[in-house]
């Protein structure tokens, strides 16, 4: 298994793989940067006509409803519609799921085309959960951006989905959780920092996409959290604050290669590969 | 008054406020950063069909008109008048008022519902007075995002506001202007560096908000202005540039606390409190 | 010529003029800060009825089609056109052109309102000669929004637009290629650290748009390059990473001034001019 998140971490960087994006207002600079960090390219879309010519070219898309628009609904859902008819991965960022009719909406509209990883805070997972209607126990709160739930209550909701769609769910907090249909895995470490400044999951997600272009989806998911909790703590050693922290933390993982990962992500055992 | 403020740095650290945001693209990423770095919860919305449900959510709103899209009047108003009716405090940063016919109508729409707390530049309160009718002599001129009025010309305009809505005026510039309908405060100090780069004054009107949900509007804007003259201060010294100045700056009021709020706001006489 | 770009520098600063955007929603932030750093002022719009104002009140336009919202077609014409009938110099950006139709009609939309400067990467620059009929063969790929051509390969399509617009054009890549209807030029050196961050295009092109308000088209396009080049060069110099690279050329765009250009621009024989 290290062996091969090693090897997407190498992928990302050999191959630059194109991600189109479909994302937050709030976050979309740091998703790009964060992309092109480890490897990837990004572009970036808004429109309905756009999302098949995206999806063409694209080897992964990266769907995120954070900020809706009076066109999201449609272009979003085409965004999932053509990434899953040609096969493409595609990432869901289901951002504060359960505010608002129109989010509601695109977020029931997706199910259908099965989004090969899902990645969100505890409250986010649960609520997608509910909303898609594979659990029978209906619980979590709707609490806008930032999780009121712990990640451990959404380790059988992220399951459900795992199971449901045949890709990968990764439950980002203090331990990320990451689980297939059958196989899961926790990953600890990293720093709180990261809670202090906006878009840390968001670009989580968008560097997902990125390893997804050039792995399975458990291993985009695995490679992206331990880049992420390597990258933090690495960051946190030199940061001032918040925005030091942000800028060290881009640089981190700018500088991370198949030998920084071998030598940072393994070099204690941190997770439960 | 001192006691009051350095209450509100310290609070909206420990209760962490939900605060919900219709703001512009161009600085949304900044806002939500200064907001998270002072202690607050970010979430920022734009569909009309959010508004109803961030308001009840959120501890405090804040709206800024400063790039309005298809959907911006609807949204903005929905979102001013939720928030009148919960009782929420909501803070209006009238960017580039007297601009284009959408924003001025929206401008027109939100006088009913009271800001709690306005902030802008000279020339936008200024404007501002003169388009809800505050004001016999029309003065000011529509120059963009950029004020062409000194901050003392509007001190008549922001006093016609407070007293109008009830709430606070804060008039950011050299020396700030925060008055309410009675009592009015300058703070001075600051560094110049600040407008050298975009968003100083909308990530001090989403400061502004996350501490009007702890504090009265006075002590809010007070706080902010405090928050912002003296973390810029602090800024200068480290910067290099106008980039580097950014992340120190945020650095800064991610730092700020009721102790160094007390060692830093009050060190000096800078204000006239 | 190297007089006239060392004015554009001192101009741009002492002048301040305003330039108003509409750009993109992944790098507005950056394009702003750039536009700062370089002296100019800077205001973003996004609605048609705000077209028309924005032009009266700018000295510059800057169109960046990065990202399309549901009315951009209606606003970037009317900003275009608006521009045309003042005889206010503008900057067309024409991102991943060839990318959905709505893009496509927008892009045949400004043809007639002959851009001052167009700044593209080659299949960018490729592309848009094709559309708008103005090389007779057909060449280039649509990619996204990175360059699979090289900059040579579009030295003819750039002349070719140059000669229709009267104005510049400006192919940003390894080695800048600038060209008016009769002279061209070729800006070496630089960083490729730029090719790591998002937004160098465009706030490239968007600096461009604050020297095209205080010089001529080919003048604006000479020194926005040569700046971009250098301060690059100057920040890889301290850059960590990706991030801190970013930092720093802001900072050194800010540093910029008469004196400075004269030592970085020329002190080695980098371009042709």
């Amino acid at each position: 298994m290290n062996k091969e998140v090693l090897r997407a971490v190498a992928d990302a960087r050999n191959k630059a793989p194109l991600v189109g994006s479909w994302t937050n207002f709030v976050t979309i600079n740091l998703v790009a940067n964060a992309q092109l960090a480890t490897g990837g390219r990004a572009a970036m879309c808004f429109l309905p006509d756009e999302a098949y010519p995206l999806s063409t070219i694209s080897q992964a898309i990266y769907i995120n409803v954070g900020t809706m628009n009076s066109v999201s609904r449609e272009a979003l859902t085409l965004a999932a519609k053509s990434s899953h008819e040609f096969g493409k991965p595609w990432v869901l960022d289901p951002v504060a799921a359960g505010l608002g009719d129109t989010r509601n909406a695109l977020i029931a509209d997706l199910k259908q085309y099965k989004p090969s990883v899902v990645r969100g805070n505890a409250s986010e997972i649960i609520t997608l959960a509910n909303m898609w209607g594979l659990q029978t126990e209906t619980k979590g709160e709707v609490s806008g951006v930032d999780s009121t739930d712990s990640v451990e209550s959404a380790h059988d909701s992220a399951k459900s989905i795992a199971k449901y769609t045949g890709g990968a769910v990764c439950v980002s907090g203090a331990v990320d959780y990451i689980t297939g249909a059958k196989t899961s895995f926790q990953v600890g470490g990293g720093s709180a920092l990261l809670k202090g400044i906006t878009g840390a999951g968001c670009s989580l997600a968008g560097v997902i996409a990125v390893y997804a272009a050039v792995a399975s989806p458990l291993i985009a998911a695995l490679a992206g959290s331990l880049a992420f909790k390597y990258a933090s703590e690495e960051a946190a050693k030199i940061a001032k604050g918040s925005f030091s922290f942000q800028t060290a933390f881009i640089d981190c993982l700018s500088l991370l290669d198949e030998a920084a990962a071998a030598g940072g992500f393994f070099r204690k055992p941190r997770d439960t590969i």
